[in-house]
């Protein structure tokens, strides 16, 4: 039955809707024959929320913790009722229920490549261990995976907090290079090229055939950072929510334009900075499908543009492998461990 | 310069932004030399927004009327805040401007193909002639178009509101057609299929060479409609917000899955009633970007999902055309002309 292995069974507002669209759901930790239950250990919110609670809360962390603290207890799940974003987590297989078909067993560390917007989450340690200054949140309780769920065993050449920001952006590089791979020489500009999904899918198009790749970063800071990893063939700056000037900044139009800015707003210059006949890919959840839909009419632009899905088959392992083997991806991530902001 | 092109200078609030994302539009009736100015006759809010006001305002004809009034007169343009979209209009060209590339000339009745929402407007009747009960708007005023915008002369052979609301949603054809063309055989669902861009969509699939078309309608009145026209090879009926109802009814996966059902939240049901490797389109305006890219990773499910873009080379010119050769579209058409509700 399709509805149980979505995990219809969880949803206790409103009645008949998918677990992600719900309200609220059911974190109960007995579990039916297809599921598994999970003992969390760490919580890694998405970029696009964590912003917004720090900007809500004036960057005051105590008041950051108690809104995940109060949002988790009343839906169910860690679900951002504004950004309508989650996060990933990791743990511990506690149960396998012997009709799962996740391939999981007791004691293997995994993290789950599902949103934490459909997993069924309860804390019990208060978050107590989390200062509320990052994404990547110290926890302790429970969470279930339904039967088609995503989870991947972590590697045990990295440490956990490194693996879980790798796979938490897996699904941009490896949409990337599908796209890429799927053209013949083309020019790939990634806007936000610095950060996670951004270095990780300029390294993506290198690898996929891509004939020039240029990252665009909003900073000097970035624009030095992201030029001594020798990702891009090109870095170049400019404001992403500013059209004119991302299209100027670029220089020439590119085929693939790839969306990695987790800010409002970067529609329109991502559609300015794409050629006819080219594709748009936008990544960022803070992505308007109006502003992408009505923009590229505005512009008369007969671009392609995709809704960055965060599921490739086998997305995880390629994020991985592009860590391993491409130092300037491994730097970025390193040199970024040292910052607050999320991305 | 890129920036007059697009109607920059048109933009009073916030700076830099494309006028599509601007609170307010400067209306000034005189033009730069590249511009054109219309001379109002007729709007026609997209569907959502017409919705959205009706349902706000309790269906009140007199509060509708005057909060769009209100909207053109705060914005200088007709943009839906709530839904961010807005329509088109059509009129007759008063001055083309001698550096316009559009081919325009005074005594031209035109449509314009580039949404309201970037298009500056003022009106001068107070929309006295309108009664508030349906989408299409008589008025009088003025618009401007840029050198980069879009709009047809209008068909002798059509009644002007018909060919209006065909090339309102001629996007959604013409993408559809697209999609369809590059791919081998492929079963074709349309969620809202007795709609206007659905009618449109399934003649479009079939022409493009769809193996089986299928037809999802809401109610048993719409089911008879739709089925009554020979459009799809199958109708079925099921609440599209629903996922599981709508995969049930579909009863096979399809290859491509176009969504034209103008309510919010139809993505699961589409990505759920789509088969791994296949394609969503998303006409929508009520679509959510995060709903999207969530519910895809959330089901584990390796679809493309695509923006539906307003523009597609040709796109009104197919539209009409398929409103001339299929009977099936124009009876539906024609059937429509007498409601009050949109889409």
């Amino acid at each position: 039955m399709i509805g149980t292995e979505v995990g219809l069974h969880r949803v206790l507002e409103p009645a008949g809707v998918l677990p992600q669209a719900a309200l609220r759901l059911d974190p109960d930790p007995r579990i039916r024959p297809d599921e598994v239950r999970i003992r969390v250990e760490r919580l890694n919110l998405d970029a696009a929320s964590y912003r917004q609670l720090h900007t809500a809360h004036g960057g005051d962390p105590g008041a950051v913790r108690r809104e995940v603290l109060r949002i988790i207890g009343e839906r169910g799940k860690m679900h951002n009722p504004v950004t309508g974003s989650g996060g990933m987590l990791v743990g511990v297989v506690d149960e396998a229920g012997p009709d799962s078909p996740l391939g999981l067993k007791p004691g293997d560390r995994v993290a789950t490549l599902v949103s934490l917007t459909l997993t069924p989450l309860a804390v019990d340690d208060g978050l107590a261990r989390w200062d509320g200054r990052s994404e990547q949140i110290p926890a302790s309780g429970h969470a279930i995976l339904f039967a088609r769920s995503i989870a991947a065993v972590l590697p045990d050449d990295l440490p956990v907090p490194l693996a879980l920001s790798v796979m938490d952006v897996c699904g941009a590089p490896a949409l990337t290079g599908r796209v890429v791979a799927g053209l013949r020489d083309p020019v790939v500009a990634v806007l936000g090229g610095a950060g996670k999904s951004g270095s990780l899918s300029l390294a993506a198009a290198r690898r996929a055939g891509a004939a020039r790749t240029i990252g665009l970063v909003p900073t000097q800071d970035e624009e030095r950072r992201l030029a001594a990893t020798g990702l891009a063939d090109r870095v170049v700056r400019a404001d992403a929510r500013d059209p004119i000037a991302v299209a100027a900044a670029l220089g020439e139009p590119a085929d693939v334009t790839v969306v990695c800015v987790d800010v409002p707003g970067c529609e329109h210059g991502a559609i300015l900075a794409t050629a006819p006949g080219g594709t748009v890919v936008f990544f960022s959840m803070a992505t308007s499908f109006s502003a992408a839909a009505l923009g590229a009419e505005g512009l008369a632009a007969d671009v392609t543009m995709l809704v960055g899905n965060g599921y490739v088959p086998g997305h995880a392992e390629l994020a991985l492998e592009l860590f391993r083997d491409v130092q300037g991806v491994r730097s970025l991530f390193t040199a970024r461990a040292g910052h607050d902001s999320a991305e």
